[in-house]
């Protein structure tokens, strides 16, 4: 099954395009009044909220700078966390938004989109700004063994607009045909487009039928539950929406939080989930 | 001591401009033959090339991505290069290319530029593709723990400027302009340069008097140790020309770089160096 189909299938078994992230703020873990071994906090926290997400949704977003700044301890908790959640049947998509040029490409593909990988992801993403000659090994890996690839292409953050601006229509166009080379219908090389900016993801959209959208930004960046619908396709396909603030943690203490945060997260998912529907 | 402070006086000390890639190509490892412990063989590699640097350049610079391929072991042999070329007196550059939003960004430049950082460099190379906000967590970081940046500019990579080129000139003009604001004198945010292209390297020498450039492309990809020299300003400062291959490994097999890899590799260091200084 080609890693399109599989999510594909993800999305029609969930009924929901939602995506969760795991993002553990360390201001924001529960328990974090109770104990200060933060690498276990973030252990705890991640393994709730894939339980949570389990069946609910069809994919999560592990951050993987939020375990990296713990050191290889943190590390390992990631890769506990993406082998949890691939085990429980989600799709995980790496963010890690790496690139650099051929060996090295080929060592962070390497690390997350190889049978063996340490960190083991469905699909990750990837910046296009080395040029597209360094993205081929991510695609090598991804054409090998059934992944994907979320190219950054419009990010959700108020200065993406900057330098993006003037070379978003060319990597668009790139993505696309890409897409287009290996097949009809959608195919492994996905696009990240922010939600914050409805007329660029409407015209992204329209410009790019085979290609996967993984849309930030709805909810605590800005964006509404139908800027986010703008990335789906007629069919209902071709986007995931993220939501981690929004869905993972609460806005102020809340002691049904750090009671039970599989619970809460559960009951949250199931809300952000509603609102992206409706 | 501001991080330029201290890079100058490294480059002075070492009487070079030369920076040592620590890449740990997993089929070049010294003593490969004789272990299946890959790990152990990054480990002993990455130690030997510290220790060969060592009083004879004025920095080093290892890439994240063949450590994180290796998982969170990688990852520890990764934070312990990084601890011991400090104290060895290196100037460490993490070669890690990282680059994303607000909160995600800070927890980047948490695991490498702060005083506990788990994988602490002297300087970070980073992305400026998502936009000039989200460089401010890094420069934060940098300003506030006397470290410095490497903003990917123009890369080494033959598809470099597809992408690059449209948006280089304004991408440099942001990066000369942080460095001015900073006072006079090399500022604390440099540019990855390549030597791949000298009439570019050449140019954007001229429009960045106030910038350090960290050069890579010299030897195995082709450019020549005059097409690197033309980063420096006419002081000798402002560039640090990368090797990695060239310095480290053997292009053959070669029984001496088994029998004493930190030996062979202090050699080559001063063949390169004496190749970049001439």
């Amino acid at each position: 099954m080609t890693f399109s189909e599989r999510l594909s299938a993800a999305v029609r078994a969930a009924d929901s395009c939602l995506c969760i992230g795991i993002d553990p703020w360390l201001d924001r873990l529960p328990g974090r009044a109770d104990s200060t071994d933060t690498v276990a906090l973030v252990a705890a926290f991640a393994r709730a909220v894939v339980l949570a997400a389990e069946g609910q949704v069809p994919a999560v977003k592990p951050q993987f700078a939020f375990f990296e700044q713990l050191g290889p301890p943190g590390m390992a908790v990631l890769a506990d966390t993406c082998k949890l959640a691939r085990e429980r049947g989600l799709v995980v998509i790496g963010d890690a938004k790496r690139g650099d040029i051929g060996s090295t490409a080929s060592a962070y593909a390497s690390a997350t989109l190889s049978p063996g990988a340490p960190f083991p992801c469905d699909a990750l993403t990837v910046s296009p700004f080395l040029g597209p000659d360094t993205l081929d090994p991510f695609l090598e890996a991804a054409d090998r063994h059934q992944r994907g690839l979320f190219v950054l292409l419009r990010t959700s953050n108020p200065g993406s607009h900057r330098w993006q601006g003037a070379i978003r229509d060319d990597i668009a166009g790139w993505i696309e045909a890409e897409n287009q080379r290996r097949g009809p219908g959608l195919g492994p090389v996905g696009a990240v487009v922010g939600a914050t900016k409805r007329d660029d993801l409407q015209s992204l959209r329209d410009q790019m039928p085979g290609t996967w959208f993984l849309v930030p930004g709805f909810g605590a960046q800005g964006a509404s539950a139908a800027d986010a619908r703008a990335a789906l396709r007629p069919d209902g396909l071709g986007a995931l929406v993220a939501s981690a603030r929004g869905a993972t943690f609460p806005s102020a203490p809340d002691a049904d939080y750090d009671a039970d945060p599989q619970r809460w997260i559960r009951s949250r998912i199931a809300v952000v989930k509603a609102e992206i529907r409706d």
